[in-house]
């Protein structure tokens, strides 16, 4: 179980032909009484941001961030549809909100697809109610929930921790890389923990800084990426929970579904983590750390499995961020090739053995400071090109 | 011909064992009477800057923008190469300096090739003067020159513009895409025209501006990227040479030497220019067009030869720049698909038609403002992974 796995949510799938040959293509998933709850969200920060994004915003705005429902679509992203748009997202939050017999405005919208296409909301709308009707508890709920917002996602993506008391369950999508017409990634996070909208917002920035900002698959920041969290607050715990505890186990599910999403990177071989340490700042680490991860020559090389550091270094180099040539040691593995900015002697065979493998850990140390910073990418394959070419 | 045919220049190429099986891999291009000349250069913004890089800029300064000859070596970067790589940089100026009888710090000097690998100068040294002996004017050696400075070039790259009375030439190279071991461009520009070094390099950056600086394959900043202007006043012209003319033409130059190096890009099979109008400021609009152009999604869709406009909506909303998606235009060719955020009616077939072509011309209007600026880029094709993917 993953969204109802925490007390107090009800989750429903089903086909509305948004998707072509019946493919299930909605997801909704609500508080168990209708009523809403503390809830938060982060979403992209494109200014070309879709529909549903500028919706579930709004939303959240007005309501203070209170929230009984979210219902989330596959198959068109409702961006870069202007008015039109705005209003089918709308319609969407209407439809199940006056199902549950609340605001509106207390209903979030999440939508993934192709970009630039008319949401046909004339053909989707009828068929809304009659999945909300169908909500329930359980595994096969859950499960089916997860794959009716799927793309080009080859495996469902949910995670769930039981801490003391509480538990926070989710469902998300998104490849790693980020698909020809399905340029998203979304999560829903829900949980049992009482907790206040504000601490609500505080552990899911926390938990999006250190899971999903810090992966990088082609460097495209999507028009609808959306992270949610509901918390019902109908946890048994009598002792109250405190936000690290309650940001711990979010953060832990965000870690997952990330590390899920970079897993499942599709015509990708290789999952590449760089970490960043001895720079002056952790913004400049992050900063260098994902400019190398975003590198398409670095991409190449993983795919190739050649630990080339000339490119890494050159990368920092033109981070924008303060570097000193003469200070720069880079490992692959646990080996390091490069000490004080010039190849160094190493075990190349310990090198070669860590570049075949499907993890590669790259460490740079810039030397001239103590701030660390991490980024999690993939490499570049064939497979990439091939799935991006074409929308059809 | 090409740096020859400017009055005053004399060159020569040959090999000095940097590139294996005796491939030729040094020119050598120097005033023809051995004394220095009005001299300007740009170089690379990474701060993993080249050691020929740090002499070349240290030298210019020493002289005030002064210089006899450059000396440009092929198929080691001398790049991260520490203390050892820029003794070795300073060698090959002195010995050059020590044939025209001028100081090394009036002797400048471009290497390309792979990064983080000591420049062999032991061996190269000694074979050097013979080189300089050879110098000559004319057709063999601009295009030996030219050749000698090859990586993975697959075409030797000269332009000249024979102007009123004063001719500019010029050598260079660079795939457009930035190769796997050679992650460099270089190009050495020479004049007739009679011009202070303070002129010379306002006229080098401006066309620098609107050439090189345009252009962009990948996103990666090389650790040796210079572009060098030798002014040797010889023209016979005798009205005087005003900066606007030598403009014109040293950016002629460099524009026709970056469209080589673009339709020269291995792997790519398009070449797009991406015009941006409608921006608040220039910087803005380059830095747009920059994003669109460098996009790994964009130039996916390049290649499959597919017009998603979305995905160029989608980097203009993300590239840091004023943007509102209610306003912005997006055209293939002369034909518009996309106005006021959302998609419009058009002509589909006149659409594929353009995106048939080698050259793909994408215009977007953000409408808030009246800047406009330029971005020169390629598709990504299989081939750029399969060039890049090792260094063997």
């Amino acid at each position: 179980m993953s969204v109802t796995k925490p007390k107090g949510f009800l989750a429903a799938s089903g086909s509305v032909g948004i998707k072509s040959a019946g493919a299930s293509d909605v997801s909704i998933v609500t508080t168990r009484d209708g009523n809403p709850v503390s809830a938060a969200g982060v979403f992209t920060s494109n200014k070309a941001a879709s529909a549903p994004v500028q919706v579930s915003r709004r939303h959240l705005d007005a309501t203070s961030g209170r929230c009984a429902g979210v219902i989330l679509t596959s198959g068109n992203a409702n961006a870069a549809t202007g008015e039109h748009g705005r209003s089918a997202a709308e319609q969407l939050c209407s439809i199940v909100a006056g199902e549950l017999d609340v605001a509106a405005e207390e209903i979030l919208v999440c939508q993934t697809g192709l970009i630039g296409v008319t949401f046909p909301i004339e053909m989707v709308a009828p068929k809304i109610s009659g999945v909300v009707e169908r909500r329930e508890a359980g595994e096969d709920a859950d499960l089916a929930a997860a794959r009716a917002i799927m793309t080009t996602d080859t495996v469902v993506k949910i995670a769930t921790v039981e801490a003391d008391g509480f538990i926070v369950g989710s469902i998300a999508k998104g490849a790693a890389m980020i698909s020809p017409d399905m340029a998203t990634m979304l999560a829903l996070v829900t949980t049992d923990a009482r907790c206040s909208s504000m601490t609500a917002s505080r552990v899911l920035k926390k938990a999006v800084a250190s899971s999903f900002n810090e992966m990088t698959i082609d460097g495209c920041t999507s028009t609808n990426d959306s992270v949610l969290l509901l918390a019902s607050g109908k946890s048994e715990r009598r002792k109250e929970i405190c936000e690290g505890e309650l940001s711990e186990a979010v953060t832990q599910v965000c870690v997952s579904l990330a590390a899920q999403m970079a897993s499942d990177a599709e015509g990708a071989t290789k999952v590449v983590k760089v970490k960043l340490v001895g720079a002056v700042s952790c913004e400049d680490a992050h900063r260098g750390a994902r400019k190398v991860a975003d590198s398409l020559l670095v991409k190449c090389s993983l795919n190739g499995e050649d630990p080339y550091w000339g490119r890494v270094v050159s990368e920092l180099g033109s981070a924008g961020i303060a570097f000193d040539i003469d200070s720069v040691s880079v490992s692959y593995g646990s080996v390091t090739v490069c000490r004080g900015g010039v190849a160094v002697e190493h075990d190349r065979t310990a090198v070669a053995n860590h570049m075949r493998g499907r993890e590669i850990v790259i460490t740079c140390d810039l030397g001239v400071g103590t701030a660390a910073g991490t980024a999690v990418g993939t490499d570049l394959g064939h497979g990439y090109i091939d799935l991006n070419r074409t929308t059809s």
